[in-house]
């Protein structure tokens, strides 16, 4: 397999050394998919809306909203990129991932803006500016909510027991390039998750896509396989695939490989793979349907900045220390497929 | 009372009349206030996360973020206003009030960008990507969700008795400015919100105040009490308040109006006020607030739409069709108390 993709002679200038003012022709945002649910046969009870205050009659049946997702884009005055880029999130975060790092640097949404294209950044069903309905009613079964540690070890910032409430007692990988000081920061970014909600999330992530591709989508973790089945769902709409730390992909015993073979993948890992059982287990999978792509003759590349000579980076990537370092590596492949003007 | 305040010679052409580009600074983010919550005690159990698949041991318990909110802001390379203006969304919505209106027409976030202020848009606390926390062990109580009729009669669009769920069956006021086929699409921005969290979001209101003002606040509906009380807790931090239809105010039993007498507020009501009972019973209480101001000599000015011969404005007017005419009469009352450059 060839690992290494990017020419090591390829500079870094693909992104503007310095923060750059740009020219914005409208900000704007918008809600896609969904549908209309009804919640019937509750009883209306009584809600106390402060103490003291009389009760408030709620009848919590009706018609709802449930299933939609939000959207939010940043229009440049003149574009560079052929296409939108559209940068989505993992899980149990929203679009918030792409935008100022925890520590207070820009993100990437910032980082492609600058480098001259139009950025859609999104927020799931039921995560987020998405809004979410009632359960169990209408999203199945209940939320999840991530603890502040859970992602520590989880997004490689660290090993399991180095995990602490007192900021002075956590212990990090050596190197990491994940702010560490920022890490109550950044767990303020969490939003609870449903388990049972991804056929409405992959519905509304196709409606997103028929509604403003053709596209290039740099996608998060459990975005991933969101993502890599869009694609699939319209293999003619995406024109680039810029996966970051997948945590999911098609089967290829499930879904043919050949849809896809004209979009151009890029895969992107970070460091620390060998110190979590998890992302072993989970790289294979992603490694099998990268394989079967280029078996259609299809274009899957691997960018793992460890073997590029880029150590400490996490899970988190987007927001490690060098994040516009690695935007800069996406930036140039992004060019190099001919995906800008 | 002087009800009128701004001189019918004024133009409308504060607001620019063709949608021109902007330069930008910076885009970025933020979460502001909160603490961390601790959940314990509760059994763990086993959730299963698609269909066929292994059960998950779920811990509930741990340590979370909650009450924070979010911020995303919009730098100008050039702002012509002293002061950023920060917008504030009302109860059961988010920050995406003031973008793009539910009928695809720039919003408010692109009119104040474009009459030259730094532009920052909120979520309040446990509303859109501010995230929310388990409940009732850390947000007390239940979430209330909004039916997709409910606004129609509280916003004033149409009597409560002319809502339907089939859009061909629903009647609205003779006149309204709100764009109604795109009702249901409006009704995809609502959000879940808690009646017990007031304190919480106070907070993190102050919090957000402390950390971006000197500022100037447009703020709309449930926002309105949360903005008034900011004022009231830093009023040397804000230097104008815009309040767009509010749902409550400060007492001046209770609160010393003299503390914000040097900060100049606007109130601006739409139009169909006579046709609704509970629109009937707050106006009144904002006006003791604004009078109360008055009466410690301060300013605390009025702008009734109809009276002013704009009719037909609903409680949502930043999405009716004349929002940017609302827009620019805000924006010529702004620059009249000399917060421009």
């Amino acid at each position: 397999m060839k690992r290494v993709l990017l020419a090591a002679a390829v500079t870094l200038a693909a992104l503007p050394a310095v923060a750059q003012d740009i020219a914005v022709r409208e900000i704007g945002s918008f809600h896609v998919g969904g549908d209309v649910a009804t919640v019937s046969g509750l009883e209306p009870r009584d809600i106390t809306f402060s103490p003291g205050s009389p009760p408030f009659r709620y009848d919590p049946n009706g018609d709802f909203q449930a299933g939609q997702m939000y959207v939010q884009y940043v229009r440049l005055a003149n574009p560079r990129a052929r296409y939108p880029l559209l940068l989505m999130h993992g899980g149990g975060l929203t679009g918030v991932t792409w935008e100022t790092t925890p520590d207070g640097r820009p993100g990437w949404q910032m980082a492609f803006l600058r480098a001259g294209h139009d950025v859609f950044v999104s927020d799931a069903v039921e995560r987020g500016r998405a809004g979410w309905a009632r359960f169990p009613e209408i999203l199945k079964g209940e939320p999840i909510f991530r603890t502040m540690g859970e992602g520590w070890h989880l997004f490689r910032v660290g090993p399991a027991d180095g995990w602490a409430r007192d900021a002075g007692g956590r212990r990090a990988y050596d190197g990491t390039r994940f702010p560490v000081a920022a890490w109550d920061q950044f767990t303020k970014q969490s939003v609870p998750r449903w388990v049972t909600t991804d056929p409405m999330i992959q519905a509304a992530y196709d409606a997103y896509v028929q509604r403003v591709c053709p596209c290039v989508i740099v996608v998060h973790s459990q975005g991933g396989n969101f993502a890599f089945r869009a694609a699939l769902n319209a293999p003619d709409k995406v024109k680039a695939i810029v996966a970051v730390e997948p945590s999911g992909a098609p089967n290829p015993a499930n879904d043919d490989a050949a849809k896809v073979k004209d979009i151009p993948h890029l895969i992107v890992w970070g460091d620390f793979m060998d110190r979590n059982a998890l992302w072993q287990r989970i790289k294979p999978s992603i490694d099998r349907w990268a394989g079967a792509i280029r078996e259609k003759a299809g274009v899957a590349e691997e960018l793992s900045l460890p073997a590029r000579g880029i150590t400490g980076n996490s899970h988190m990537l987007m927001m490690d220390d060098n994040s516009d370092q690695i935007a800069g590596l996406i930036q140039e492949w992004i060019a190099a497929k001919g995906l800008m003007r």
